[in-house]
């Protein structure tokens, strides 16, 4: 499981004095991006290669400017024939449970814009992980 | 079903040259905010004792800056003890579907800030939407 | 002068329900971005040889949600031998003045990422604005 | 001069792989409330009482994703009867000027929603800093 902290900015809360509910899905992506390229290989140009296909997310609690930092967590947790399965999480102070979710990531084939099969590469990268 | 036309701003489009993933949740949020204010009355007060408890979007087609407005959905699809459940859409051009979601929505005692249950008057707003 | 109708969106307002200060370079942007097109032609391409070098914004009143609407309006001020200044305001409900604010627009050479002369095309295209 | 290290978000860039010229602001905003708080003390409530009345900004250089880290600075330039000027800076990687900018921060009356001169406490407090 990958784990980043990030910052919560002034820019994030809305007028509720609440992180607004999209930048959830900006903290998770930082986490996803990151622990993406880290299985995937640095080479970023492989990441334009996969679309976000769908997120879930339950919101648990909220954070505010006070929580100063959040914790997002990204993880594996199925591979598909053309997609693969996160699970994530965002924490505040404390360890408290602000968010869980579950991501798609899909293979995309960027000249054609659909669906490919996930490379020989790809999947074996993503089984090491797996198998942890 | 309520339905609102935004139009797509240059900031909400990334580096790929399509609306960022979060952005997606910030043209829900507007359509299904402006419905519960039409479900609950104007008192937006009111709104401040809803929280967002859940969302699960599909993304079925990119937006681009070209596709210049997107058309944002929010309708009831089923009424809880302490919660309701929202069905959602965002429609590119020609009526392309761009995304389709649904979220949990719940009432919340502000002062305590735990779930309650919808009062009488809101459940009896909420039942004449369902029964259309 | 060209002016553009950008709709307040609930994401744009801080926990001081307020528009955010950042914001209003978006607003600006929207109605700069089309104005520039309109004046250097469709050909959006074009837009890309340009770049913000500089902003002076002041904020005069404040814009709320429950503002609904902001009118953006963007106009040519001057030109340089590489460069042109806008002149820009955002106008709350009945013609409030929420900004004032002057942009720096600077011509590109994109491939060697440095300021370039206006070509003599742009030239003349902004010269019939300022000529009204 | 207070600093403050902001990681660049993939949110913060825009299609044209930079990031944003509005997101700069944001970057200004998190190091100048920081100061501020440093300098009127921990009371964020005392922070609701001052407003943002104008920014400037010359955009020196771009910020990349690959920039990853910007560094942030605020520190006080001239103390008014009813504001202060402060004086900012982003600084990419190596110390690369990313933009320079000027603010205009006004001590406001919150119940009138009017510029109130700044209180004894406030003005003692910002000339400690001056004199450094």
């Amino acid at each position: 499981v990958h784990e980043k902290e990030i910052e919560i900015r002034w820019r994030d809360v809305d007028a509720y004095r609440h992180v607004n509910n999209a930048v959830y899905l900006t903290y998770l992506e930082e986490a996803r991006d990151e622990w993406l390229e880290g299985v995937l290989g640095r080479d970023s140009e492989n990441l334009w290669d996969f679309v976000l296909a769908r997120i879930a997310i339950d919101y648990r609690s909220e954070l505010t400017q006070e929580d100063d930092v959040v914790v997002a967590r990204c993880g594996l947790q199925a591979i598909g024939t053309s997609s693969f399965r996160t699970k994530e999480q965002l924490l505040g102070p404390g360890g408290r449970i602000a968010a869980e979710a579950e991501a798609v990531i899909v293979a995309r084939n960027r000249a054609a814009g659909e669906a490919r099969a996930l490379s020989a590469q790809e999947r074996s990268a993503l089984e090491a992980v797996l198998e942890g």
